[in-house]
């Protein structure tokens, strides 16, 4: 059992992350309109102020009739008057009577029943028409009852939601204009490493481009939060406390490389004792993670390697971000028929990049990268997937089926 | 044989998205810089301009050798010098020397090979300090050879990649700043119908919000592009083409509603004879589809019952806005678990409105919606999957495995 003095000093993914979000609370709400808040939080409940729909009203184009009138076919009905969507037919449908209806027309009263248009002969659009039912219908047919959809009063929303365009779209037709949602958390980047220059310059030898930051500024904002950027500090004690002192109003710091056991690697060093949470996670990539304080803004200390940023991100930065907003994140998982072989799994989760296609049967394949290095970043900008195998994942073979997060969008 | 007749009328999902997609072209592009350029799509190939890694580097940190020197442990060795990001060592390792060396570190010239720290026993971090290598390792292991990632002049990023957080990290990387992007393609948004209001009034009788609108300009700025806001259009001839020729720019109008064959519906009236592409799609919700020009601006005519409105914006609109900004759209199918039965499906390609969680063995299972009328909007907004069947899907029993489409973030 070689590997059981490791795995003991190793923390799960999960029991991590569960560490991380228990210590983030969420940000001061505010009122926005509904139409800026695409993809902000809800920070209340939000109640349905009308009842859709309103009213009884068609789900078809037909005629509103009622239904002991058409128990035998053919009947002869005649047309009495129109009800269309927004112009509501204010009579009452009495025995032997039918209303020309349209979809989303108020039912008359007296009607309980719609004839779609193609079981109706008529001759004319006029009223007093005589028109020829086909075939009856069952009492009800193609009748969307008044609050089918929600009724005021009812919750439309809960505190917590994202507001995605179709809860949007929810919230506007039950009668909202704003909603009070968390301030989008404003999240420092800071890079360390004395080997990186900002983009625009020419790196000199040695040097790299501090791309990181770059990364970790859109995926934050893909997250719907904000991004401070907070240069890069230099391998030096003191430089990355001094980095996040400097800066204001932050609810959490994330920053990249300085999380090794190197000499060279100095942001534990500014932590206080007690502020720091934990250090080697079971994963790879991603294996060392810093999770504390500075001052009293949380800390995220993500490894240097670019893959392993990317990974850590997604998996421990998005939840956070939602957690300061006052949501929630879940990552489905799903199945796909790995395209090669793989040898038994470690003690580590492994995130492994790959491209998804459609296998033979309509499943989707998935094809891992055939190497896996997590400085590789070309290999993690064009997977659209990582494959997710947990801790001693026995061995696979082409055509098995593996388990897959798919890339969002804009990860 | 009832079905053949309608199924000879109907027109595939894929059939009716081949033909929007060929009549789109993309936008202008522009130069934007790169860090405001999330989710926008690439108009050009970009090249690296530099090598990643520049150099050799260490993958871990540990001590650089030459694997001759280990080949018998523990080997005795005298360490000469440091390699650390940012600090190259530039002296050259002879037979008998190490260097120590820390990730991202130049491997030195002489150097072939890093043996991991906890394999290596020293006393001091003083050069000319003797260490001890309890155990060698192949030649060339854990060295990063300069362009393993990318080299200069390698295609980084195809024109038509969407940039991503990943995209845009790799592109800083190598050593770009900014990037040629198709301009957000300016969607026209138009409701028609007597029935609605702006939000912000209140309904009168027969009257409900406009909540259509508000969903796809949320939908249309989630997909990368400009929502352009045409207002409402009263039920009478003329009011469609109106409203569109009087808007400047649009590279496409979607409108909602005015697409059956009632009399109320006249934005087929508004479109030239020539223009009209066609009518009836095999699928539900979002059967009726219109698919014309109005000038010389595309007009995709979408269904008004709100899921339908938005079934048929994540089926058509978002390939057709991907297609308008010079990329390309895929939405991958994935399996799950169905929680209920369900009957046989007919012609129509069904996406019912589901919601998954985790079944038994870690496998993604998936509850419909009992009731799926395409009225009704909270039900979209509490789901976060489409169950899709296609046409004469077979009867499916709880358990069976159903193919699903996961709903974006955003949707």
């Amino acid at each position: 059992m070689a590997n059981s003095r490791n795995r003991s000093s190793l923390l799960s993914v999960d029991a991590a992350l569960d560490r991380i979000l228990a210590s983030l609370s969420p940000t001061m709400p505010t009122h926005l309109l509904l139409g800026d808040a695409l993809g902000q939080i809800l920070a209340e409940d939000i109640h349905a102020k009308l009842t859709l729909p309103p009213h009884d009203v068609s789900a078809m184009d037909g005629y509103a009739v009622r239904a002991d009138d058409v128990a035998d076919c053919p009947a002869k009905l005649t047309r009495v008057g129109e009800s269309a969507a927004g112009h509501p037919w204010t009579g009452r449908v009495e025995t032997g009577q039918a209303v020309r209806i349209f979809t989303g027309g108020y039912v008359p009263d007296g009607a309980d029943t719609i004839i779609i248009q193609e079981n109706v002969d008529a001759t004319s659009e006029a009223d007093q028409t005589v028109i020829t039912v086909r075939e009856g219908a069952a009492r009800g047919r193609y009748v969307r009852p008044a609050g089918l959809d929600i009724s005021a009063g009812e919750l439309a929303l809960g505190k917590g939601t994202l507001l995605s365009a179709r809860c949007i779209g929810l919230a506007i037709a039950a009668g909202a204009t704003s909603a009070l949602v968390s301030q989008p958390p404003r999240i420092g980047i800071l890079s360390t490493g004395d080997e990186l220059v900002p983009s625009g310059q020419t790196p000199g030898p040695g040097q790299i481009i501090s791309s990181n930051a770059a990364f970790l500024s859109a995926f934050v904002k893909s997250c719907g939060a904000e991004a401070v950027d907070l240069g890069i500090a230099a391998d030096k004690s003191g430089a990355v406390s001094d980095a996040v002192m400097a800066a204001t109003n932050l609810d959490l710091v994330v920053t990249t490389g300085g999380a090794s056991v190197g000499n060279h690697d100095h942001i534990v060093g500014d932590l206080a004792d007690g502020a720091l949470d934990f250090w080697k996670i079971a994963m790879r990539p991603g294996k060392p993670l810093i999770w504390g304080k500075i001052g009293k803004t949380p800390l995220l200390g993500l490894p240097g390697n670019p893959v392993s940023t990317a990974v850590c991100a997604l998996v421990f930065l998005a939840p956070a971000i939602s957690k300061l907003a006052g949501g929630t994140y879940q990552q489905h998982l799903f199945s796909a028929a790995i395209t090669t072989d793989l040898p038994e799994n470690d003690q580590r989760q492994d995130y492994i990049r790959a491209t998804m296609g459609r296998a033979d049967h309509g499943v989707t394949s998935v094809r891992p990268a055939p190497r896996q290095d997590s400085s590789m970043m070309a290999t993690l900008a064009h997977a659209d997937a990582f494959i997710v195998r947990p801790p001693f994942d026995p061995a696979k073979t082409a055509g098995d089926i593996v388990t897959i997060l798919p890339m969002p969008r804009l990860f």
